[in-house]
């Protein structure tokens, strides 16, 4: 649905509203296919739960308007949420895989975009938990077809300066490991998505306990109540512009240096 | 995205647009979950790839405007796509997955219905290729979660009276094997998005040969060249709207029957 | 053991008891191999719990009796029972396998015939609940041997006039979905293996209640208490004297039309 | 079949020719279940792809008679054939399966046979690759019916005096691992089904090679030309019968040692 | 084998080397188990092969100078080695797992060591590719053992200060995802495993082009000729100590904190 | 660390200490790499658990004193122990993993091994559970290395004389299969690995019951009390370096006869 609101560049599109004759010619104009490795999660009192498959989507196709891409159908089942980074998998709405599932289930995506024509995939993960997962998943797509180069970006931030950071967060800069349904998520849904929003519903919250280790199973104090990870409230459609234009910058600095991508 | 063509009726809503707490509450409340599995595949020059994943969402929203309901997210890829029900694998853009992947991710979606409280789940198909697949994933799902029950629509279709098939099927009923691509589901987006069909791309066609038997690898003759399986031409947004009105009230009558829901 | 029974035209053989020498000759003579799909299910009180591996063996025996053909060993445990359409797997007796294990099984023995030289290779279906399950079994055999031609009968009954099934249903006709240990099979039963039906136990039963939707678990009305799920006492050797000819008949007709299989 | 041979006590009997009705009441009756796992596998030129399935349960069905027992179903696809024990996969008719999947089918089967109510479950391997492969299968099987006690023999034969092999091996008994449709098992087909022997082409024969250890891929001086590792031209029927009463012998006073079965 | 050179407090031990008695004895006393997550993998010209399972191991079992604790069997093959972080898979003597078979082997550890009767057991990751692997193995390992509590530690490093930064990397920090076979790893080889370096082949290097993201299959440039990924050659048994010190001090603290284990 | 102990032939060496280099330079030499398959499991109350990996690590670099060779790491987690070879899983510090993983993982080394170069590559097994799970795992490997030959020994014991073994076993020879932790891996252990052994802890023990077959689940009577199978009070260093010149030569034997390796 997010090419309503960004406009992406001809032949490009958003694969699930194409028809396969379109899938055909972006593949065979070498267009890359971008696909999102998101979540179905809970993302605070006021966040969608899917919060981690639109937003890399919408990230996708903003880059879109620079440069011509098919935004493939995101993954939109993730790799069990953990309490330190996504509240976990006691949350209602949180519906995730195995890892062997997630794994499967991307390699045959892959394959799939592959046997399309695609030469040029890239994978942009947007949930935590499904780091180091998605490689091996791109290894073995690869073996199927070694003619495709596959993009990996485990970690989709760019490198923000200390500048960038004080203005991006407001209250400080606390860690990107608690940036769930925290600042930088709401404002990007508030800059893309207002209408997913319960603005009345943003709060700051924070796990009574936050150690640089994890505990299975996961202590109470492990799981704020809200499912917030850390400041919301500082959040603004401003910012969440900022947040787009900088994550999307990268994308396309990655597309235009592994793909010779032309970007506008 | 079909929450906003479809009022479900509070406290139901389209999960994946809702947050946890709305999850709890409608949990809590006793509204059944309703799963569509679908697919992501080719629906000739005419159709989106992600007709078999919106149309099954959409009817259960059509449904929940009659008793409250959740739209959970759908299966969006479903098992792979065979010549004479969906053109095949060979179609740019279909993404289809092995069926221990289908069965896996259904399984595991389900037990994380089950573990946000809701007791009454339904899982609709709409895509033939899943039909015999899905079952062993409410079975599994029940080991599990014991206290719920799973209703299951393999067939989504209610039987219609041949007076009925006469006005859905302006130039005869061929058998619902071939309704892909074609008339119901072509009439269906009409009715419900009609901003996602190539009107001017609609057209007939037909597999050279669809014998009652399937052969593997597919031979030529079993594809037909746009995709189509029979006459797309016959498509009107009216028939859609008698399809949505049927297909989505035998979905209300099984939740009726099987759930004791009120149907207004 | 069906070879005791029909005369299957040389070089063709039941495989079982065939040597591998047999078996080099008939795949080197270009017969097609058909391999059963049946299960090891409770068939009520009076028929045995291999009815349906022994009956679609028996009826690609009699068609060997027109076109030499070779009776691969039949896969005798099926998909998980359901309660409508074989009673479940509470019932003593019935011992079946999970989906993924069925695929390998039927993956690896496909791969197996291709090894021993067959290109033609039909897999018929006998047991409703392995429906959806065998064509992935064949895909990826196929990918394994490419020069197999996989011909697959899913539901193996062929089409009967209105006149046929009033024949054949003295009672009328009330759905091939019910037709477990009922009229068909009993009767197919008594045509070829009559001291295998318990004669003074045949008896009708139905389920309480037999909707066109599933539930797991299966409530008690679904499963009748006998284990039949129709009228079983119309049976007679007559009508599966009739029915075997048809099955076997349409068998035939498959494998001239795919195969170029000459038919006396 | 086996049953049409011999006189299981009541109300033992084969399974797969019994009704669930007879095996609720055999389950009921405290009756041991016996389960061979077999294969389909190249026996010579003279012995039946399903020697190793149909023999070990005549034995169990021979055993039968003197203590009322069930004849579970066998489990006909084994573990790959080895070219020093079963002449390879290269046999045409020779069908295996995969470990996982082997262990997969027996555990199920297993569960299925606890479910019907059996308590006293006795495994017996016919097949050498087989073992090592079906304990696990009992230990899961276990794990799911922790009231059922498995008998397992994976190696079937009782421990001869050098007496009995002088008689049962008439030219020398070079060991137990070359007799693959050799001496041993044409004697007891000879004696159980002897229409199932092609007398003629019963020969001697040896791999050119027979190491202590294994080679993979096997070399072609491992692969005996004819499929038969040793000499099967001493066969006869009289052997065979010896053979039935030690093997089922031995099988008798492991299910009176562990399960107290009265033997008469 | 690092028992040799630490002396781990009793009844603490290194695990492979410890007899079952003991093992049961150090559970009975509330002692904490630490499995290393490590690999076989290239390390450079002057590092063994096993380097990243020992280092752990021997980390393990210095903190084990001041508070009790086993050091369970290191898992010694790792998921897949990547270009960027470990060279990849094309260097000889790298011999990596699958993740899935990664996290079935850890699980089936993790529920040995529950079974041992540990209710403390520590995961320390000591292999990039591994990340993201671990978590699910614990969480499979809860579902068995409720009791247990899991300690992850998926990076082993503490955060050091800028000042600590400088005396460890003598040329500069330049990120620890190129700390793979330099400065780090050959320290602390030297400062423990010193007959095991080969110093005369101690080098600099890197991949000519890192970016920050990955790309399946990894170009050339992505590969050091030599396997080391940064400057070895700044490598000291003094820098080798302090990061023993350091790390091992991480550990105990852990261990303190969630465990309540005496740190002497 | 057995290099410590042997003197393995230049430029063979154990692979777990060389480097990625020094493993070119052996697979490019043509040496054979050997891998022993063994297990983490109680050897009564003086033997460390890795006695079973330990051991035929050792054996294979006292081969390599007399030619060439590479110890390839070993496989140190094997099938589950069962009471009547290994007493079972019951014993603390016995870590054991599934059929399906223990496969999986030596295929992949197997095929790790494959890609670093080796072309003759030698499996010995030291685990009784793990005979019959080894050969499918080279079959694997052999299909994505054709170019290589795999050796086999899933029974490690070369055959002796019944002088041999009246030597051997001053008490007599009661059977390989209770030689777990009894005469032989003790004599062994006090050969290679004295300052292992518990001196004294060595008893003797056995199984109150030890019949030809085998229970699941394991009655108490198969458990000896001390997880010795026969009697460890026979063993000394003198019988250990017996075996061990044995057990090596066979070994060198198969080495010779299978790879044409020159034995000094």
């Amino acid at each position: 649905m997010t090419e309503r609101r960004f406009s992406i560049k001809a032949p490009g599109g958003v694969m699930e509203e194409m028809t396969w004759v379109d899938v055909r010619e972006a593949a065979a104009a070498g267009l890359p296919a971008v696909v999102a490795v998101g979540s179905t999660e809970q993302h605070g009192p006021h966040l969608p739960l899917n919060t981690d498959s639109i937003l890399p989507a919408a990230i996708a196709a903003r880059a879109g308007e620079r440069t011509p891409l098919v935004v493939a159908p995101p993954i939109r089942f993730g790799a069990r949420s953990r309490a330190l980074s996504g509240g976990g998998e006691s949350f209602p709405g949180t519906l995730s895989v195995r890892a062997g599932t997630l794994i499967a289930t991307l390699t045959e995506v892959l394959e799939g975009l592959g046997r399309a024509g695609f030469t040029k995939i890239c994978v942009q993960n947007w949930h935590f938990e499904n780091t180091g997962l998605i490689w091996e998943a791109c290894d073995l797509a690869s073996e199927a077809h070694p003619g495709v180069r596959f993009l990996l970006l485990e970690d989709p931030m760019p490198s923000f300066t200390q500048e960038d950071l004080e203005q991006l967060f407001p209250s400080g800069f606390v860690g990107w490991d608690v940036e769930h349904a925290s600042v930088m998520e709401t404002s990007l849904m508030l800059a893309i998505y207002p209408d997913l929003v319960r603005r009345d519903q943003i709060a700051d919250d924070a796990a009574e306990r936050h150690p640089s280790w994890d505990l299975v199973p996961a202590p109470p104090e492990f799981v704020p109540a809200s499912g917030v990870l850390s400041r919301a409230g500082d959040a603004s459609a401003e910012i969440g512009e900022k947040f787009l234009e900088a994550i999307s910058g990268r994308l396309l600095e990655a597309l235009a240096t592994e793909f010779d991508c032309a970007v506008a």
